[in-house]
């Protein structure tokens, strides 16, 4: 066999994905399409905002030559300007484009990221529940995964936290608004982090990251102000894309972006442009970039989502299920009914519900279900949340 | 220091790219950017083709929805067949769309294949001259790399090869058209390559890749067919992009494709599409895929690069440089008129000239000067060329 043992190992792990997906084509041919209600995948449903429409029209009849070459790793130097801008006015940092890497999507970030701070077998703290791909990006880049609990809403237990780090830590990654739970964390999480970095930094000696992965900063549905990162903890980066608020998943495009206030930024500039260049991203795909940089004030209309929530999360609630309310993102994560989640995830197959067990984001005992669907699928999928809620509380 | 150590090795061992970088900018500060001949560079010079041009715009107006979202790991699977179709009548082999994965550049295939196939420590052989990012891809994905030799032509030495393989050899990468010399490898040098990895795979009991990597595929300037590798190996793996021939270097698109006949493809399909996941490439940028899987068959004017060619070899054996005639690509590689190949370039800067030195391409006593420049610039460099090598034969 001449596949890599560790990524059979990876593979393993993670198969309980691919039965679900073969699971849901053959329900899907049973049963026909239209009868299936998949609530299982975070594929962005909204099509792309009428200002992407206007700029990828312009750039396709723009003729200005040496825009589809190479270009600096990071980026058009005016891409990463303008997206600094948007950003220093959205979260009142000063940041510059030389705090900006354009990034083949926020997977692209975090796995540069890594691969720029880590040696083999320095570890990097996760909260869960995570998104179930980290601890293979971490795995990747010769890391260890590390696990710290939330709370009963889903924020960051801080003594837990403060146990999962140890001298070897070099990142922790959160992720608000979460994939799975749709909680955001609040300014006091975000402070309370920083201070058990700067205390574990100065217990340990060392150098820790926070790295915060935002795809879903846009995607909020309470009248909360985003809390950002940077005034928490200097080395710390932000790792986003344009997947969900520009609905561009498909196209790979984000950005990182550097504390303006962390010491250690050019260094890790430097290192980043190495990784993204090296790990053979090489750049951020050149058409997008220009794409996204007039129009980072633009999003899809989140209030669609925010009724999609509205919709599942009622209606979840109405039948008796436990579920934190999420405040963006489009996911909900309650709790099952009951505790083996695989198997009630099974008892819903049968009902053709597809959601994905809590399990894949390390925390067995609930499951997640998208609402990046259309509103036909939420309200087809009630009846069998309510048939297999009953049989559990019978 | 929070940056990784590896990476620090890593930066320090082609910190000469920068401080040849760095030169540039002070030359061309001092002189004039267009006193600078600067053909130190492989960023494809030609515009893409009109054929691209029209697909753009078509895509730009096409509101098809869902065209911008998340697709199958591998790819669209009509764009995989469209790309399955030309590289079958391209190479007379049936490769169907099942076998095509698409990639973000060849850069992005490469490290994906490299991350199916390697555990830690395991090897993969590189014939020298080689492209210089490989041994990076190679560490990055926890491989070591082993350096076989070429003949006074350039071509593979068997022999060379046959010794650089162990029983942790896990596969061979090949570039032809190479960078840096412009060589093409003949069928029987492939076929050579065959012979030798079937031997060593039954001396060793062991499965070995041979991945061949082909981004100058069409840019060549002689007659003879291009050979390619699946009729010579069953484990073999095309991996390529459309950087250079449709000059969509930026844009990050690419595929890579197995052979038909290998025993393994499906699993290693399966290892591949986990990698391009969780490596968080996710998939080839989606618009490019749609833009090239209708112009596989076009091409940036290759007569250019041919007359560049003609230009840069013609005056460099005028003036007296041994060099093998570049067939393909868009690079020469001669010797250098002194053996401290790295002097020979500083020699050359002070004429406002710049080339790489060939330790760059782990062959020492060398460099590499791309024609993908305009004529200007190579005109310009002519005199340059001149001087240093008659200072260092008087």
């Amino acid at each position: 066999m001449a596949i890599s043992r560790k990524v059979r190992e990876q593979m393993k792990e993670s198969s309980w994905i691919r039965r679900m997906f073969e699971a849901g084509i053959e329900l899907r041919e049973a049963h026909g399409a239209e009868n299936v209600f998949d609530l299982s995948l975070g594929n962005p449903l909204l099509e792309p905002p009428a200002e992407f429409r206007a700029e990828l029209a312009r750039l396709a009849a723009d003729k200005t030559p040496n825009t589809h070459r190479y270009m600096p790793n990071g980026g058009f130097p005016e891409v990463r300007a303008s997206v600094a801008e948007a950003l220093a006015e959205e979260s009142g940092v000063p940041v510059t484009g030389a705090e900006i890497l354009m990034t083949v999507g926020a997977a692209g970030a975090i796995n540069t990221i890594l691969r720029s701070i880590l040696d083999e077998g320095d570890e990097v703290v996760l909260l869960a529940p995570y998104f179930g791909e980290y601890p293979f990006y971490i795995q990747h880049q010769t890391g260890v995964a590390k696990t710290a609990a939330c709370d009963d809403n889903w924020l960051p237990d801080i003594t837990s936290l403060e146990s999962a780090i140890g001298p070897r830590t070099r990142a922790l990654i959160i992720n608000s608004p979460n994939n799975p739970t749709g909680v955001i964390y609040p300014e006091a999480s975000i402070a309370a982090i920083g201070e058990a970095l700067t205390r574990a930094e100065e217990k340990y000696g060392t150098e820790i990251y926070l790295v915060s992965d935002e795809p879903y900063r846009k995607l909020i549905y309470s009248d909360q102000p985003y809390p950002f990162i940077f005034n928490h903890h200097p080395r710390s980066i932000v790792a986003t894309s344009h997947s969900k608020d520009l609905g561009l998943a498909g196209e790979r495009i984000g950005y990182l972006a550097l504390n303006p206030t962390d010491p250690g930024k050019t260094d890790l500039m430097d290192a980043l442009t190495f990784s993204i260049r090296t790990l053979g991203f090489v750049n951020a795909p050149a058409l997008m970039q220009r794409a996204v940089a007039g129009i980072q004030r633009a999003t899809v209309d989140i209030a669609i989502y925010r009724d999609k929530r509205d919709l599942l999360y009622g209606a979840l609630i109405d039948i008796g299920y436990e579920c934190v309310k999420p405040d963006g993102a489009f996911y909900v994560f309650p709790k099952s009914p009951i505790p083996d989640d695989t198997e009630f995830v099974r008892q819903l197959q049968k009902e053709l519900v597809l959601v994905v067990p809590g399990i894949g984001f390390g925390t067995p005992g609930y499951f997640r279900a998208s609402y990046c669907v259309d509103d036909w699928v939420i309200e087809g999928s009630i009846a069998g949340f309510r048939k297999v809620f009953e049989q559990a509380n019978s």
